[in-house]
């Protein structure tokens, strides 16, 4: 297959984790970093080692038992950051260090309070020292999202000089367009020199429910990595959702991508970040909520029926997820009535169906769902009247 | 001011309803109607009226209360389904019926079991007999994210011709990216020689999460209605979200465009519908998620605290939602704690936060989230080992 890999970096474990009622203990960690490495993630962001005491410890522990897959710690741009970092991977097989400052003017003036040129200076300064430490830096100009596109080709250009192998472009409030976000890194691929050394990264927030389309958008420009979460977990509104990225990669076949991730683990994967952090996937999560692959209403119940794909793109198999529900309420039509009787063991005429129908909606009308043993009672009574008349 | 408006559908008490355990009843349905009138919504779709004699009477009863909003009832292209629409609708002050039929290959071959020439009479038909009860019209061609193009330009020149005002392009699976679904409505402004006698609706689903990017490429496009659902339910991973299209029209001033929804009411219209359909939104849902607007890492919180524009974009008064929060989690820093210390009555000088803080890190190592309870405590022991020293 000649298609051009797409990284999956995880950081279910720290922009995920960062989220109010999401901590996790040193132990869940660890299990959930090896399901990360189980499901192919290319990356795993295990934490922000000078945060904490405990945060240290995670991405150390993390470190010793992760086999192949990259483990990254985060850092600011500071000297403190990047060796306590470095002192917390230094048992990983690959380590990263993701280091960064600001790059936009708000951040500049209002969070540093300071000169574009001093973050250049800063910025260099860091990934120098990281390098120090690893062959593999990840540089994250916070804020790209907001920042001035000439200073930052200027500050990409220089970060990779200074050994940057990966340049994180991250929309860290949400705020833009898929085109706009894509116009940002096609600036990028054509006006930084050096572009072609580093690999570019999305990291985007979705405060305005655009963080999936914004990733392909940028991937489409010339990204080649994504930075996402299960389930779409992270700061605020949260980060762009794996399970989405990875299979509208995989069902747009002429984008001419691929990911390593093992897809059929995704539904797992997904009960298992939920139930861990407790922090619930409404149904109607893209992907992997309860309802992604429920049919409630006739029209689309009776085209699903005659023919998966009238409705269906991806079925819940390739997901992990449990076959496609056919769920009968006030909206279903005669055709899914009749195959949940066949399913239960009842083959009815179409004249018994439609004499079963008008029962079956005065049932569903004063109800959220009709179950199995609703339709039990009302196939009992018909075949009684049949025997009668019989 | 001198932008566009678009025109907001909202579906959640149909599209919205029809979800597995969504189901309302009559009563339930009328206020969150009103409730949806009052927000500014432009059309509300009540119901589709054949489906159940439930269905027929929450349209009718919507029809009676609501005052401007136009009341709209879905129908297949089928005679007997318009007409029991009509009558449904026939006490509302601005009516619309919204008939249609598939349109892609796959469901003309799979559902329909017929060719292109039929469906197009059939379309046309139903089209024709709905502008005999109503003057306003909506035509939906399903399935039209899968549709071969120069068909759908001839389909949709053709009920234009036969009368309808709104031509709806559904991406009924939720399988374009957002540039193939601008294409489709790009392509539809340029060769529908009647387009400008109608507007284009945009009505996308979620399967990939990519339901808000392709509405607003859609209106970009040209498209100039949206449909969509309070919190973003509906079939399988559901519909636009309408808080999502709405607060970004507003936040992306460049796009010239303005809807009339009342903003600060999105919050609670939210609340209520997640309520009165039992239907959980998860805390990282953008816009009326619980963690929407809460910050919780420590250089999020430490820009947040200097100028909240550093990390939101979007400020949760505009929404209606509570003001936003500081999270105090073991990823938070100084600043973040002296904030605090500060709200609940302590004004401690820099060397004392540097002592509170150290033990503010065992303390959140240990738990989710450090509550004021916790840091009252760690304020006594320091207060009192200060009145010991002096």
């Amino acid at each position: 297959m000649n298609t051009e890999k797409i990284y999956i970096f995880d950081t279910t474990l720290r922009d995920g984790e960062q989220v109010p009622g999401c901590k996790l203990n040193k132990d869940e960690k660890i299990r959930l970093a090896l399901h990360l490495e189980a499901l192919g993630v290319d990356i795993i962001e295990a934490g922000f080692p000078i945060s904490s005491p405990g945060d240290f410890d995670s991405v150390e522990s993390i470190s010793r038992v992760v086999k192949e897959t990259t483990v990254c710690g985060l850092t600011r741009a500071v000297q403190k950051d990047i060796e306590v970092a470095a002192e917390a991977l230094k048992h990983a097989k690959r380590p990263r260090i993701h280091t960064g400052i600001g790059s936009s003017d708000n951040h500049i003036k209002y969070k540093f309070n300071t000169t574009r040129e001093d973050i250049l200076e800063r910025a260099v300064k860091a990934t120098v020292l990281a390098r120090n430490f690893v062959p593999d830096v990840e540089f994250y100009a916070e804020d790209a999202g907001r920042a001035d596109l000439a200073f930052l080709a200027k500050l990409i250009e220089a970060v990779i000089n200074a050994g940057a192998t990966v340049v994180n472009i991250p929309d860290t409030t949400g705020y833009c367009l898929p085109h706009q976000y894509a116009n940002k890194i096609s600036y990028l691929v054509n006006n930084v020199p050096n572009i072609d050394k580093a690999i570019i990264s999305c990291h985007c927030h979705n405060d305005l429910g655009l963080a999936t389309a914004n990733s392909l958008a940028g991937i489409i420009a010339g990204a080649r990595q994504i930075e996402c979460t299960i389930n779409g977990i992270g700061e605020r509104a949260g980060n762009t959702s794996l399970e989405e990225v990875v299979m509208a990669i995989k069902k747009h076949k002429e984008l001419n991508f691929h990911t390593s991730i093992q897809h059929t683990k995704l539904y797992e994967m997904s009960r298992e970040v939920s139930e861990t952090m407790r922090m619930v996937v409404q149904p109607n999560k893209a992907i992997v909520g309860d309802n992604a692959f429920a049919h409630s209403s006739g029209i689309h119940q009776d085209g699903f029926l005659k023919e998966a794909s009238t409705y269906e793109v991806i079925a819940p198999e390739e997901v992990g997820a449990d076959t496609s529900k056919i769920v009968l309420t006030a909206r279903s039509g005669r055709s899914a009535l009749a195959y949940r009787f066949k399913k239960i063991g009842y083959d009815f005429d179409r004249d018994q169906v439609d004499a079963l129908y008008k029962k079956f909606l005065e049932v569903a009308d004063s109800k959220k769902e009709v179950q199995d043993e609703d339709l039990k009672l009302m196939a009992e009574e018909i075949t009684e009247s049949i025997a009668y008349k019989n």
